[in-house]
């Protein structure tokens, strides 16, 4: 078995899921729905204002799904350096996102969903991020809790909806899936 | 924007994406509890007989969510090399899945299930399997349907289930997300 690298702090992990959150361009996007049916597919996003902004058609199970009004689950790419984050997702009309937010998201994600009528955005407020890399980091997991970061961030920009500061270690107890990922 | 490989053939997505399931370790569970709440969380698993063999704890929220008998999707990782799989799990007690087969598991995900009573095995059969890379090959990318390859599969043991031989190009009309992943 390999040697593992010793675990992150949170303070590390925070700051590697914002530089992820900046640099990425796709994710997977969960939902369900209201028959308890899982959906799951890959959208590019643009990550600004602390939000992830998505955009896809109106005719998709996504947005029927979303348009429910439930939660979203999201994971960047990667199982051995896992980001998931449950969000909620607001929806604005494809030509209502701010002008150079919707510019940014076209040269990010090579695509411009202002070009396709049916095309709605999907922008995502995070509630609760957990990231991490190999068995051993499993505890302190949670480094995004109610909307704030369990460490401070930096005031870069990509982190200003952080009040920041707690630097706790997460851990809720909670029985979360572990199915050997990483052991 | 970077040039695209022309699209794989159906026969060249079934070759590739057998080689991945019998290659990786790890993929994303994707599933819905009862009130329509999505899931999706990472496991181990083994590609055997032509079906995914995963283990994780009774306690969890993905066998709570499994044991209603809805249906699973399953990713594997990487977002530019999608292999998206809808399926049907079976639970298998976690003393009771072939002694050979538990063994297998062990030795390719690094963790045995059965040194925790709380385990079970989760087998899947996959009924519906999409595979793409760009924005460029989602035309065609279904590579199972109802359960059978819509290319030969080489007997080679990873895909057994397989009548194969249709050689269709999948589309099925439905009307799939699609972000911009890929464009």
């Amino acid at each position: 078995m390999p040697r593992l690298d010793p675990p992150r702090s949170t303070a590390e992990r925070v700051r590697d899921a914002l530089a992820r959150l900046a640099a990425d361009i796709d994710l997977w996007v969960a939902t369900a729905s209201a028959e308890g049916e899982p959906y799951l597919v890959p959208l590019s996003y643009l990550w600004h204002g602390g939000r992830i902004v998505m955009a896809t058609s109106e005719r998709t199970a996504t947005v029927r799904n979303l348009r429910r009004g439930g939660p979203v689950r999201l994971a960047l790419d990667g199982l051995r350096d896992v980001v998931l984050i449950d969000g909620d997702v607001a929806f604005v009309a494809v030509g209502d996102l701010d002008q150079a937010v919707a510019d940014a998201y076209a040269a990010h994600a090579g695509w411009d969903p202002r070009a396709d009528a049916t095309s709605t955005w999907l922008v995502a407020t995070p509630t609760r991020i957990r990231t991490w890399r190999e068995v051993n980091e499993l505890p302190g997991r949670e480094i995004m809790r109610g909307g704030e970061w369990l460490a401070p961030v930096a005031g870069d920009g990509t982190g200003e909806r952080s009040a920041g500061g707690r630097g706790t270690d997460g851990g809720t107890g909670e029985s979360d899936d572990w199915g050997g990922t990483g052991a």
